[in-house]
């Protein structure tokens, strides 16, 4: 028996009658939401597909330059997104896109536990990772004293003597954050003066227990079982190294692209996915937005991705409506 | 005496004295007040300058698509935008802009009441202002029976007879508020299909005291001291006018381009600010945010309009900041 020419006719016959939704928006942070909220406004059936519910914001201590909310957490404001895509009939994933094809017109969303979602469109918006600092033993000691999340990590630091390398906004702000919880706080950067908003800054100066050691490198991570001790590219105060309990890596980010990959979408050397005026990519019927996109002026903020991922949905209920006139 | 030439010696003093601000934002809806609350964490003293706090936002009764509220008035959000930006440092003008001149680098902006404010950078931030019908008596009978806002003056109209002109999405909310108010309402409209969102749409089907008029303009404005009818392009129901208490015109906007043109800024065919991805007019020191731009995708949303305000000020600070070094 030929299994070969049998088992597509069995997938074909499956999929009749699986949903094909109108959009699936790949992404749960602050431009899926939002994605989701106005392609709910638009009719669309769609399915915010995401592992980590809010994406990197979540990680935000304080949110204060989101215009609507003085003062909100990462967790709170994400959570409110996703309840207002919820209410305007946005569906949920919580899963892993592994991989994407397209057949006679619908994309073919696998995720990491083997569900398949069935889409006739797709927004991409899959955000940043967090940069790594590319020594030995980086991945050895993540959760053993090394961290990329302040938020989530600084309390297990009370009292203890912590590090931040990087120099932008949010190596300040999770150093502010360690400075009210911990010993102290060396923050190391490579550069000769903080980048950070300078509001952060000032707060930063006011400080009593924040070093700042610039132009300085972590050169290696040392330590039985955990992190004990980093080793600088040059010595401060007489010593190569300095003794410390937690080190949070800020220096920060580059877009998520296996999602891109597998869609075949052109993106800049940096690989963020270059989209026109109306979000839309190279590839038809694929949308991207927010920060892992060209556009915005590559200005990674929540206020950014929300836009973006509202004029990406305009632009598929625009092109569906075309479709089907 | 020769007083022309000692005038202009006595304003250098004069101006000399004056503080000069780092931005001036001309413009006091969502754009501007983003660009506010940004100026204000990256420590650039601003000053908004705009006569109506909250610009044409206000006149929304419900808004269900910005991200974070699922329902919140116009004039709620803008109050919150406004105290935002408050807390991070913006001054606020409540008056209009009448002239701009540049002298010796620096921006004067003179306003209505011949106030003078001195600034090194500009965020036109203006919105845009609504479409007229462009039809005799129409400014006659404004306040008498017409009306540009439904929010603003719907509840005149309890148990009367109404109509609305237009059929996007702010014609039908607001038939939807006033379905709620008044005894009828007149939904006339040139076009063959309602344009609105498609949830709108659906709400409004349900009213049983909407009648849609499609394909018809409205003529003729008629009544003693008020308007009591309108004219029609062509019949309706055997007659070719309708009997109506209260008429409100929502036939779209149109950038409001005074400033633009006081400041030499290059506009579209239509007049929307020509602005690159850093929201950069061709003027320099002069960027532009928000509806009266032709970023976004012409996409005249809140969260476009927030987006558009953050990247002005991320782009006055890094300019201020390369002219400082």
């Amino acid at each position: 028996m030929n299994f070969s020419c049998i088992l597509p006719y069995i997938i074909v016959n499956t999929n009749k009658q699986m949903k094909i939704y109108d959009l699936a928006i790949i992404g749960s942070g602050p431009a899926g939401y939002s994605a989701g909220i106005y392609a709910g406004r638009y009719n669309l059936s769609n399915i915010i597909i995401g592992k980590l519910q809010g994406g990197t914001m979540t990680q935000a201590h304080v949110i204060s330059n989101y215009p609507g909310y003085n003062e909100i957490s990462g967790i709170e404001l994400s959570s409110k997104f996703k309840e207002q895509a919820q209410i305007n009939g946005s569906e949920f994933l919580l899963e892993s896109v592994v991989n994407i094809e397209k057949r006679n017109g619908t994309f073919s969303i696998k995720t990491d536990s083997n569900k398949e979602v069935l889409c006739k469109t797709i927004v991409v918006a899959t955000g940043t990772d967090r940069s790594k600092l590319k020594i030995p033993k980086e991945d050895e000691y993540l959760g053993k004293g090394l961290s990329y999340c302040a938020t989530c990590d600084s309390m297990f630091f009370k009292n203890k003597v912590t590090g931040v390398i990087g120099g932008g906004s949010a190596s300040v702000m999770s150093a502010l954050m360690l400075s009210d919880i911990a010993k102290k706080v060396y923050v190391i950067y490579r550069g000769t003066e903080l980048k950070a908003e300078p509001r952060l800054i000032n707060e930063l100066t006011k400080k009593s227990n924040v070093e700042i050691i610039f132009s300085t490198l972590v050169t290696s991570l040392e330590g039985e079982n955990r992190l004990e001790r980093v080793k600088l590219s040059k010595e401060y105060n007489g010593s190569s190294y300095i003794d410390i309990d937690g080190l949070f890596v800020e220096i920060g980010c580059e877009p998520n692209n296996l999602v891109a990959q597998r869609l075949g979408l052109e993106t800049d050397k940096k690989g963020y996915i270059k989209v026109d005026n109306e979000q839309r990519t190279n590839v038809e019927g694929v949308w991207a937005s927010g920060d892992c996109t060209t556009n915005s002026n590559y200005f990674h903020q929540i206020v950014c991705a929300v836009s973006e991922g509202a004029i990406a949905s305009n632009s598929v209920y625009a092109y569906l409506k075309e479709k089907a006139n």
